[in-house]
């Protein structure tokens, strides 16, 4: 748990050569890896080990290869996201077992078999078709973070029969991830039917008064069923992190 | 359907003591009655005939009252809305039968037998017991506008099955108003249950980032079941207005 | 009205083949279709029988023109909104019959004569010329459901004459959709001067404050017309929908 | 035009008993006075002239008071805006002939007849009767600036026959204020029957999503008659100001 | 004034060939035109008159041209406004006196001398280089009407002394035209430093928090300087209307 | 499983007494109930089991009272939020054991022994005092509904040091909830600290431009910190569901 | 700089009677403290040194008191902002030698001489007098964090001249405050006057589409003077302490 | 100090060839320039002198040459923001020592070396890598403008411990620039730990409700730790501006 540095210098103070003031900056200086930190670990987790997450949106094809290619020979997991087809092509000449899916625009390599740390399994339900790119996101990011994933497409409140002859899904999930654009009333009625943890995802899908996913950002953080959590807008990659936090929780 | 006055003009027109210019400039000043315009039927009926409606909020109970007594002495029917106790009191005062909704806060007397006009059946759904005062207010002012009037109450999305279990209220109305509250998805639930009219009134019910309605109001209008027509927050009188207009229709 | 696998289990169970739990889950596994719901037919005429609506935005010409050919095949109505001339090339190759309007911006195949359901005339009422595409879209819709449809256009209340001696029009109307960007005045005027239902819409024509049809939309929320009912911001298919609700009504 | 002091420094340069750079620093702090800027003269009036306007909101009574006793000590024109019952008793003990008007809240007195300095009449003209505070501090700012006022009330657009019996009064006035709450349609209409300057108030009445004012403030900014013009929410007196400027004009 | 087809119903009125319900209709058919409505007057001037007005924003260039000839081939002056290049030069080869402000997008034609009828000065003042295209918008619209325009560019408040050394030129002017984006602080300096009217106009310049205009625009309906008057967000054509419609008046 | 009403339906069926549309009528009409959903778990759970939810915003003190016997004396435990010092007394007066936070304003009784379900500990971690109302409401509610619940209090990101200090404590819980008002920066700080689930509330604490809470809403909503759930703003009831939800899973 | 007990630690381990682990996480634990930071140096000026602020809003007067007392028996400076009088005379009782600024709603008490720390003079400048209070807590802070502070008062820009006459003062000055409500424009003028820091702080006064502030933030946010900084509306207390750590700075 | 032509005719006064209306007019029309103002100076500085800033955005590659072109003639040194590649080429072609930042989008000469006026060094700390284009806009007006500029990038608070160790870079600088995008939590975090200047930059980056940068402008604005300034978001040439005008002080 202490780092060989911090082993040496305490290991000089104790022989007189180094004084206490040298001994409480050397530790403070490297005071978070000493701590034992879950940071760390988290860390480790999040950056080095496994979902090394590299948010493409805004970075050119050779900057997203790099950073690829980097992370694959340190022999670690890569998982990009917001990432458009040119950018997986590039990423594809350096990488060649880099996977796109096109739909969530995510693209992922996992060099070594996942050791699964999801307990139960992550059902992600969605409103509309147009839904789709951020449950696929989800998905993507659930998966790939060690999780057994299941979908449950197209059954919005408008038909809510589509919703209730799938209450066998709805009720064998550990965690369920609602994803809706529009009026964004679909958690609402899901939240009222399971007891488990469901974590909402407004989508920017519709128009008018919709405002980018403001109306079911709204509705979602006022559902009338208690207990529903909200993502940003959009945010399919951080409603799979969060699914994948619940999931893994050994309590 | 020529008015009197009018007539007269014409007529000394013919006989040469009023001239031309005369008699165009008499017609336009009494432009709209001559027109027979149905706006003047219509304001008939929406100010002297039927509902005479007086808009409480901002007025003294004195200024109520007498605008109140005035109605009824011209054998109008009174319906005030917006009213409170106070305001109830001081009407009371001059006019024996007037009666008070406490929940809708309104103030109505019927001098005389309706003369039903609706045809079918208005039912009035609510998501919450909180959403009450803006039903009521829809139901006193459909009901005195000569409409059966029906209610569906507390059956919110997070306990669908409360409402799923009343299939046959929802089917054999004409028109629906549905008020909610939070976060406002029961409009896109009935919206997709019948293909009768539904009226959706958000109502200011809820804390945090309901924004004293705005958040249903969107989900509203976003709403995923097409046709769903919306109204200003908390505006039950314009619900029972609307539907009022869609029942009495002959077509 | 029972489905025969129902009385295909209910006879075994009379004959003790089935137990009572068997029962009880195979009725509620068919629930919805066994209960006779009215969603059930509203969801054959709004999917599978009359309109069968495509929302083309986001898709690609090839996946529009799958989905077209597939509801043309089984002998359903045609109707897509949103569509841009690239899709209704895509269509036209796959269904010669299909129509396309350019201000609309919607795809359209009746392969039947439509069985008239709407009782009297939908009048849609446009303020200026650029709200046509909106109107245009809420014409098409109307009519494709079965309704009488007449325009009356550029009637924007800067110029009130215009709209003032077109009052046959109006009063021959049994529903009135009016479409209206900049100010959004229109629907509050048109309200005054009749009594039959009328249905506003905002659109996002403007510039400046006008915040994409947020101006116009607020404008008719409050309009002083009490029982005017307000769309989404351009969203003239709602409107469509939402005057054929009233307008087929039998009471 | 010249202050005696700055003429006492030019002597005395004259006379060499005062350097160049006293005289320039001598002018330059006297600056805006000799340079007989219009400000002054601005100033002159708005402020110590005819109308020296009081802001009486979040004043005490006492405080009020005694600005207003310095004024008319001064002989003074007192105008006093947003004044409520209590503050004009304390003004009115301290000067007789104050004058309170309780709709526009204002406390007003002339000490001398006005020199009337408009051109022509100044209409202002009202959707609703809830309207009259705002329309009644332009009445009374814009007279006690020396115009001739005229009102026109109760004229909303839901209404609109009202408005179209009354072109006589709207075609003889030489500006236009237009007060309206709710939906703000007002002005749009009024700017299209008149080609004299309309300047807009939107006032915070209705409820819901009026937000304050914002929807016909927003209504009114996007007004299709070109060339309406927009005062902040509620501000009768920046109303009658601007109308003042406008009709004192001798071009 | 009155028209000749009302004339001939008269007279066989009077003959007694027509019916006074004849009359009345006939009149009332024709209303706008036989009262003498300013408004008439007023659509002349601003539509078949003078400036023609086309708003160019979502046309094509044929259908500018097009609508251009009519106008020209009529004997009109023709003005329109956010016209892009390839829109000109299409109006250019049917109208070849036609005359392209680069900055101001608009596209003119005076195919007589202009009876001037603006009294005064109208003067434009610009805050930065940027705002050029909303002055130069108001600039040739005020021209075109009739007026007499001059500008002062560049005077933005954090050089205050830029402006103050204009001071001639400031009181010079009968009606002042603010555009200002960024802070939008100018109106409220030039509106403290003259007493004539000030039509502030925000425009979208800026980064951030501008929000399009909005900044600017809260800005100037907050104006400390009482009378300023707002006009929506980049609209030069209103404030150059505006500041017409105040020019001309005869008082 | 199956009501005992259902059981004679059957029966009688068998009987010949209820034809085969009695039957699946009757079954459908207690159709919730006969599916064994989990929402009637859930709903026994939430409404007539463990936390009888009373919200007192609105309610008067009779009211509030009324209901609390009727759910104390059908054996249920009795939770109240948003209660006054009013209600409680009124609630005292017919409910003897009740008890009364004043922080979190909430009514609790507890008839029976809590048979805990919630697996780990909950934390519940604030960034100021004037967050506690909400943490305490937060505290309350997963407390009743059988979770250990921890607090760790004023450790804003101002002073980042007293987080750090309390690593332990932040490492040893299964779910974070963070209460945090004005910047909502604490949430994102502890998400990178820890690896398990993290909700996030924000408050209305604050002045300016917080909004009511809308700042650290969307602070929340942006956390950089991947997985951040986030909650409506002052919501500590709904996360102290959401919390209980994830506590109690089973996996 | 080491805290003793960190010394026996140390001491215990170089003697052997403590393990290497034990010595890393007792530094750890003590670790601010102990790695010489700046924010305990900050800390204990602005909690324990000068300036102990106590925020009073939502606190009770015995609260403010208790916490007032505590701190003046620490021999501490108190400082408390957003004061009531109610307050104020419970914090008198307990500690004599308070002091009550009515207008800035502070209450201080210095017990010993401050050390002047800053190193030039802080002016503050406001544009109305309602804005005193702002500026007044702004002046209140300033001076109890030792530095010399000066006013501008009532320099709006409405009259650009009362600035002008006084570049003296604002050339003086090493920081200037700018505190201004309605539009918020007072900043953009003196950030081009002068070169040193400029402050701007928005503030609350105002009507209508001021927004509680939001249109002076955004103007200040916006200004075209480059350079100018912006504090959240009312918040004199935050341009109090920024400013200070402006003028303390030691280069 | 006195210009050359006030002292002609100061002397043309004293020997009567001058009247005294014609001295105090010529030296208030030439008013600025002789009242000494610091304006300017800093107009000087900031217009002809050191950094003569040209706003690229929204000007043609020529436009930017020809004005580049003069200012380096001049001697001046150069410096232009939000330029893009393109119009970085056409300056290139004529003002060959042009540097391009292609991250901060500037371009800059610098003719002579700086006179360096900042005191201490100014720190740039951001909290992610898309945040660098903001930090370096800032980076480059502060350099240019005369300071010692450091750099401390990606230290965003999920992660809080690359923060903590960088405590010695934090502590040496005399005013702190933070930019961060997202939840923008850094300022307050870095606020809290030292107790220099902290000027906080939001920047456009995230998505979904993060609106452009309102998000982290919010937090900002609400930061915990008093004294934090903020600028417009994006606006690093702000920034570095104040910046500057902080560590130039003498004090």
């Amino acid at each position: 748990m202490i780092k060989p540095e911090v082993k040496k210098i305490l290991l000089r103070y104790k022989q007189g050569t180094r004084s206490e003031e040298e001994v409480v900056k050397a530790i403070s200086s490297g005071m978070v890896e000493t701590l034992g930190f879950a940071t760390v670990d988290h860390h480790r987790e999040m950056r080095q080990g496994f979902p090394e997450v590299i948010f493409c949106e805004g970075k050119t094809g050779l900057q997203v290869a790099q950073i690829a290619k980097k992370i694959v020979n340190r022999g670690g997991v890569l998982f990009a996201t917001r990432a458009n087809p040119k950018q997986f092509s590039a990423v594809k000449k350096v990488v060649r077992r880099a996977r796109y899916n096109t739909v969530a625009r995510t693209i992922s390599v996992t060099n070594r078999p996942v050791s699964k740390r999801g307990q139960g399994t992550i059902l992600i339900v969605t409103a509309g078709t147009s839904d789709l790119p951020v449950a696929e996101e989800a998905f993507e990011t659930a998966t790939i973070m060690g999780n057994n994933v299941d979908r449950l497409t197209d059954v919005g409140v408008a038909g809510i029969h589509r919703l209730l002859t799938q209450s066998k899904k709805l009720h064998s999930a550990s965690v369920i991830i609602v994803v809706a654009g529009m009026d964004g009333a679909l958690p609402s009625v899901v939240g009222g039917l399971v007891d488990v943890p469901v974590i909402a995802v407004p989508t920017s899908v519709g128009y008018g008064a919709n405002f980018g996913g403001v109306a079911p950002l709204l509705t979602m953080l006022n559902s009338c069923a208690a207990g529903v959590m909200v993502m940003n807008i959009d945010n399919g990659f951080g409603a799979g992190v969060a699914a994948s936090r619940i999931n893994r929780r050994k309590n």
